[in-house]
C-alpha cells in the first residue's frame, strides 16, 4: 500500500472478539500500511459485552515470542498493551533490554492497560509497580487513561488541570513523554480557552479561525494532555462522540501512535494524527455485537480494484477492461468483417466503404489527440499525443495509396459523405475529450489503438504466407501487424498502465472507465457492421 | 472501507512473526474490508526462518474463545487453520456444532495445516483422523496442499492427474468441496491443455484468447484443482513466481476464500479471486526477515487521504484544503484590502478599481461554469452549474448598481481595461476547465466561492451595527454575508464534499487538488493586492 512500509511489534493480550488487543493493533498497523508482529502476553475469551476468561502465557514463552521476532526482523517501533502480570511485565523488559543492549531501542509506546472497557481487571496489581520502575524508563510515550493515571499516581483526577498535573507527575517516573487520555472526562470550549490562557499549546480541535463558513455547533469535547520533557504541555481536543463503539480505543490509539513514530514523525504530530484516526474509527464504527463494539479501523483505506503491475501481468488495467466484457471485445476483434478480410473473401465494396469512412474517422482520432495535447500537464504527454497525430498523418498517405489501389481518387476520398457510425464514434472521442481529464481521454482512444493491433496480429497469425500473398487486403494486414503500428500499441499500453498505477482510480472512477471502454468496443463493432452492410447493399442492388 | 462489511471467525494458531496464522488471516480480512474475530488454538514463537516454540492452548479455553465470540457476534464465514492437536480439533467441532445446532452453519473453510513452510510439524498425527471424521463433514471447502493431501490420503501425488484424483477422493471424505493446491507441483502450458482436453474447466490463468497484444512469454505455472459435488473439477492456473516470500500462503488463500464466501460468492469464483489475491501478495511481497518472508496482504487497498464525512466534520475535503496551507488562506480572507474595507478606510479608488476588475473576472467565472455544464454527465450538475451562472448574472445588476453609486457609468464599466491579475485568475479558471474533469473544475472555482463567503461573515462579525451603518462599503459586506450568497456557499460545499466522497481521489490526485486550491488562494490575494496598489498609485499621483 505504501512505499514506506514499517514493521512494528506489539506485546499485548489477544482479544478473541477482535476489537482490542493485538487484533486491534494489527488492524491499525495494516490500515496505516505497516507490517505487524506480535508477542502475546495472555489470551482473553472476550466479546463486545465482556471478558469471560483469561489464559496467561508463561513468561518463558512470552520471552521466546519476543526474542524470536527481534532476532530475525528489524522493528521500527514497539508498543505494549495488556502485560497481564508482574512476571510478564518483567519478561517484556528483559527481552527488550537483551535485544537492544548497547543499541538504540526503537520508539516504544506503553499503553498501561489495567482495566477493559467493560470493566474487567486486566493487570495484576503487583505488575503496576514493575511497569513504573522497569518499563517506563524504556518508554518513548506512556498513554494512561484517567483511571489508569489515577491508579499509577494513587490519587483521583477531576479537572483538566488535574490531568495536566498528572501528566507532569507521571513524566517524573521515567518515560520520555506522557499522554493522559481524557475519554473519561468531558470538557467544553471554555476549558480549552482556559488551558490556552495558561500557556498550553492546543492542537487537534479544528481551529474555527477563518472557517466561519464551516462552523458547526460547539458541543462537548474530549481532551488529551501530552507532557514532554521540560514539562512542555500540548493539549489535544476534539468533539466528544456519544457512542458505545469504544472497545479497543486505547489499543487503537497507542497502535496508531506507534505507526507514526515508526514513520519518524514527532511525538506531538504522532498523537495528533493518531487521535484523529481513532476519533474517526469511533465516528464510523460498524454495528458489531451487543455491547461495546469495535472501532472502524479501515476508514483510512479504500479498495484498489486494478491489481498492481507485476512482471507476470504488466498490463493489469487493460486485462481488466477486456475481461469485464470479453464478448464485446471478441465481437470487435473477431468481427465477421475482419474474418472475411483475413480470408480475402470480403467484398471490395465493403472494404472500400470501410477505408473511406476510416479516413474520416482518423480526423476525429487526430483531433482527439489534439485535445489530449491541449489538456496535458506534462511535456511527455504532449509529446505522446503529438506523436500519435504524426502517426495518423503518416497513415493518411498509406490510406490514400490504399484507396488509389482500389480505384478511389483523392477527390472521391475527400468528398466522402460521413456515415452515422463514423459520426457516432468520432464525436464520442471528442465528447470524452471535452468532458473528462487526460486519463479518461486516453481510455477512450485505447480500444481503437489496441483493437487494430489485435486484429493485425490475429490476421497475421491465421494467414500463411501463400494465402497472404494472394489476399487483396494484404497491405492492410501487414500495416497493422507490422513493427510500426505494433510499436505504437506497446507505447499506448505502457502509457495507460503507468498513468493508472500512479493515480489509481476509485471504484466509481474505474466503473466509468469500463463503461467508456465498453462503449468504444461496441462503436468499433458498429463500424465493421457498417462496412459489411455497404457490401451487402451493393450486391443486393 | 466497504458498505458490505462481513464478520469472519478464524480458529487457528498465532504466528508471532506475523506472516501466517491468525495474523495473516486478520490482515487478509482487513484488506478485504471485513472484520475478523479469532480463537487461538496454539501460540507459536516464530519468525521467517522457523518455529522456535509452540504453546498449546487448553481445549476448554479454546472452547471459551469460540463460544464467547459466537454468543455475541454474527459471523458470516469461518476458517480453521492450525488446530494443533486432536483435543483442540474435537473442541473446535464441538463448539461449532453447539452454536449451530439446528441452524445453518456459515461457510467454513478448513485449511488442514500440518506442516509450516519452514518444515515444522504443526499438527499432532492423531489429530489428522479427527479432522477427517469430525471436521470435514461440516466443511464447505477443504484446502490441502500436496503434502497435506498426501498425508490425508496416505499416498504420494506426482502429476496433475494425481491431484485431480486426490481432490475427488478427498471429496468422498465429507467436505462439500476440495481444493488441492499445487504450490509444490510445477506445471506447464501443455499440462493445462491436457487437462482441458480431459474435459476440465480451466480458470484463472489469464486466457491468451484475443489478447495477442498483451502476450507474455509462457513460463512455469502453478495449478490448483477444485473438486465439487458430482466430481465437477475446475482447474486454476497462474504463473509460478520464483520467490522465498511464501510464508503464510496457505493461511492467506483460505482466509481470502472465506472473505469471498462471506460475501456470498460461489466456491469457484471465491477460489479464483482468492488465488489471484494470494498470487499478487507473493508477487509484491516486502522484504522482511531473513527466511521465508510474509506476503504483501495490502496490495488490494490504497490510502484514503480525505477523512470520511461525519456529523462532527461534514466538510473534510474543504478543511483539508484550508489546513494544508492555512497561511495562504488567511492571507486571502484577512487581506489588508478586506480589513480596510471592513473598517471603511479603504480608498475609494482602490475599491472602484477592484469592483471594475471583479466585473471582468465574473465573466470568466460564469464561463467556467459554462464549461462545467458542458462537461457534466448528470442533469443535477448541469443544473448546479447553470444556477451559478444565473447567480452571477443577478450579481451583475448589484455590481452595476454598486459601480453607479461610486460614479462608474455602465459605459466606463464595460470599457474597463483588464488587469494582468484578472487575466491570470480568469484564464486559470478556464484553463483548468479545459484541462481536467468536472471535479478539478469544481475545486478551481471553490476558493473564490468560499473565500468571499468567509470574508462576508468575518466582516459582518467584526462590524457592529453603528460602524456598518456609516461604512461606505456596507452594501458589499451585506451582500456577501447575506442569506443569498451564504446559501450558495452551502450548496457549493455540499456538492464538492459529496463528489469527493463518492469518488475518493488517489494521493496523487488529491495533491493536484491541493495545488489548484493553493494557486487560487494566491490568485485571490493578488487580486486584492491589485486593488490596494491602484489606490496607492492614485494617492501617490
Amino acid at each position: 500500500m505504501t512505499s514506506l512500509q514499517r514493521t512494528i511489534l506489539t506485546i499485548a493480550g489477544s482479544d478473541s472478539g477482535g476489537g482490542a488487543g493485538i487484533q486491534a493493533d494489527l488492524r491499525t498497523f495494516a490500515a496505516h500500511g505497516h507490517f505487524g508482529t506480535s508477542a502475546i502476553t495472555a489470551l482473553t475469551a472476550q466479546n463486545t459485552t465482556g471478558v469471560t476468561g483469561v489464559h496467561g502465557v508463561p513468561p518463558e514463552f512470552l520471552e521466546q515470542q519476543i526474542s524470536t521476532v527481534l532476532d530475525d526482523i528489524e522493528v521500527h517501533a514497539c508498543k505494549t498493551g495488556m502485560l497481564f502480570d508482574a512476571a510478564n511485565t518483567r519478561t517484556t523488559v528483559k527481552a527488550l533490554k537483551a535485544r537492544y543492549s548497547g543499541k538504540t531501542i526503537p520508539p516504544l509506546v506503553c499503553d498501561p492497560v489495567c482495566v477493559s472497557t467493560s470493566g474487567h481487571t486486566l493487570l495484576a496489581p503487583e505488575a503496576v509497580q514493575v511497569i513504573v520502575t522497569e518499563l517506563f524508563p524504556l518508554t518513548t510515550l506512556v498513554t494512561p487513561n484517567k483511571p489508569e493515571a489515577e491508579l499509577l499516581l494513587g490519587r483521583s483526577i477531576g479537572s483538566l488541570e488535574d490531568m495536566v498535573q498528572a501528566a507532569k507527575d507521571l513524566l517524573r517516573l521515567g518515560p520520555k513523554a506522557v499522554l493522559v487520555k481524557g475519554g473519561h472526562v468531558t470538557a467544553h470550549q471554555e476549558d480549552i480557552s482556559r488551558l490556552k490562557k495558561q500557556g498550553h499549546h492546543v492542537l487537534g480541535h479544528d481551529s474555527q479561525e477563518n472557517t466561519r463558513i464551516l462552523v458547526i455547533a460547539p458541543g462537548p469535547l474530549v481532551v488529551d494532555v501530552l507532557c514532554e520533557s521540560g514539562d512542555v504541555v500540548t493539549v489535544f481536543a476534539r468533539p466528544r462522540i456519544d457512542s458505545s463503539s469504544t472497545h479497543g480505543t486505547g489499543c487503537t490509539l497507542s497502535a496508531a501512535i506507534a505507526c507514526r513514530l515508526a514513520e519518524g514523525v514527532s511525538v506531538p504530530e504522532a498523537v495528533l494524527q493518531a487521535t484523529a484516526y481513532t476519533h474517526l474509527g469511533i465516528a464510523t464504527a460498524p454495528e458489531i455485537g451487543h455491547g461495546h463494539g469495535p472501532l472502524n479501523h479501515l476508514h483510512s483505506i479504500v479498495r484498489r480494484d486494478i491489481p498492481p503491475r507485476t512482471s507476470n501481468n504488466p498490463h493489469p488495467l487493460t486485462r481488466l477492461l477486456i475481461a469485464r466484457n470479453p464478448k464485446h471485445w471478441k465481437d470487435f476483434v473477431e468481427h465477421e468483417f475482419v474474418q472475411r478480410l483475413g480470408r480475402g473473401t470480403l467484398s471490395r465494396t465493403a472494404f472500400v466503404h470501410f477505408i473511406k469512412q476510416d479516413y474520416l474517422y482518423l480526423k476525429y482520432y487526430a483531433r482527439a489527440h489534439g485535445l489530449l495535447a491541449a489538456k496535458a500537464s506534462s511535456f511527455s504527454l504532449i509529446a505522446s499525443a503529438t506523436r500519435t497525430i504524426t502517426n495518423v498523418l503518416t497513415e493518411l498517405d498509406t490510406h490514400r495509396a490504399l484507396c488509389a489501389s482500389f480505384g478511389v481518387s483523392p477527390e472521391e476520398l475527400e468528398s466522402t459523405e460521413e456515415c452515422i457510425e463514423t459520426t457516432a464514434y468520432g464525436c464520442f472521442l471528442t465528447d470524452m475529450g471535452l468532458q473528462g481529464d487526460t486519463t479518461k481521454l486516453l481510455i477512450t482512444v485505447l480500444a481503437c489503438l489496441l483493437g487494430y493491433g489485435e486484429v493485425g496480429l490475429w490476421l497475421k497469425s491465421t494467414c500463411d504466407a501463400s494465402t497472404l500473398e494472394s489476399n487483396p487486403y494484404r497491405r492492410w494486414i501487414e500495416d497493422y501487424s507490422g513493427a510500426g503500428y505494433q510499436g505504437s500499441v506497446r507505447l499506448g499500453l505502457e502509457l495507460i498502465e503507468s498513468v493508472a498505477a500512479a493515480d489509481p482510480p476509485s471504484p466509481a472512477r474505474l466503473q466509468e472507465w469500463c463503461a467508456i471502454w465498453d462503449q468504444c468496443t461496441r462503436l468499433e463493432s458498429a463500424f465493421w457492421d457498417m462496412g459489411l452492410k455497404a457490401g451487402e447493399e451493393t450486391s443486393a442492388a
